[in-house]
């Protein structure tokens, strides 16, 4: 994934000779706590945050330019600089945005730290039963029951809990692979856990045909 | 995991009575675009964004309870809530954080959009060799490098492109699941490989038992 697929197209962002008041009121409306500075190109020349227009007010200052970080001092990707990137300034920086710049330094969108959780959550999200029916799928002449089965055997063989086939179906039908997760205690167990349960089935479909 | 497990308990907080100015000057230092507001028991009766400061500032406002927003307005959570809740918060709302309360609705903590992406993305950030490393203790009998002739052939298979097992376990040395999930096209694509390379080298077990 690319930082241009994961950045927000829409965003605001201001030049170096505007008023801070003007800015404060822009970011107000917008709710952003963070914005680019562009030259008449749309070319990155610095940086303003909440931070800098709280202090350029307290201290009585006019313009943009005498508060923006300028650009050498900033983080900032080219669109196609891998998204994760983006991930890891973040979480070791603590930024909560990040500009994206095309070839021509020119100012195309921004990655907010929400877009991040977005992308990232989206895995959480799937349901573990998409991943049974993959699963069923690949393992040609292995029916669903027979995953269930075996899954309630290998469920009760783990947490020392008797589960029954129906009840395991009902569970994971609502879980998505976060939960899931979370629940075996790390990716994993619980990729072991589905290791086990495809050896099982694969195991008993052998004993069946000989 | 609950969301006491996420929050940073590294949080500043403001009363009631701080003026605009100071509060300011204290979020600046620490870097935080939005502070809880207590009372003199600690318990949350309000909070403040960037957005409230540089509004304050700019209409001559002097105190906090001027700009805050009460309780009632805010979201926060209790600490035993689930933390996924705090996921779904900040991707919906686009809040970048969310304060967290005890029983007593003390403020103990805060969840931050960039304790989110920490949390989601050491998922991501597992390394694929872990996940063969369990699949090989886990399927007892089958050997590291019948895993990764197998995988080989999978990875033959599926993308049509030749690729030796020791090319395949360099490959797979320094790539994290985030990598291989984006390089397959998604969860359950990786797993079904996955599942199919399980299927191999377990058919190709018990060929050899027999």
């Amino acid at each position: 994934m690319k930082a241009k697929e994961m950045m927000d197209k829409d965003f605001v962002y201001v030049s170096a000779d505007d008023t801070i008041e003007e800015v404060s009121i822009k970011m107000e409306a917008s709710r952003k706590f963070t914005t680019p500075v562009i030259d008449s190109d749309k070319k990155l020349i610095g940086w303003i945050t909440s931070f800098d227009i709280t202090k350029g007010l307290r201290e009585n200052k006019k313009f943009i330019h005498e508060v923006m970080s300028p650009k050498e001092d900033i983080k900032y990707m080219h669109e196609n600089d891998p998204s994760r990137l983006a991930v890891l300034e973040t979480s070791d920086s603590k930024l909560i945005s990040i500009p994206v710049l095309d070839d021509n330094e020119v100012v195309i969108g921004v990655i907010r730290s929400f877009d991040i959780v977005n992308t990232l959550s989206s895995l959480y999200e799937v349901k573990v039963s998409k991943l049974y029916e993959a699963m069923e799928k690949q393992l040609k002449g292995v029916s669903w029951d027979e995953l269930m089965e075996a899954s309630a055997i290998i469920s009760t063989r783990t947490t020392g809990q008797r589960i029954k086939p129906g009840e395991y179906e009902r569970r994971i039908k609502d879980s998505t692979f976060g939960e899931a997760i979370w629940a075996t205690g790390g990716l994993e167990r619980f990729f072991v856990g589905l290791i086990a349960v495809g050896e099982l089935v694969i195991a008993r479909k052998v004993g069946k045909a000989r």
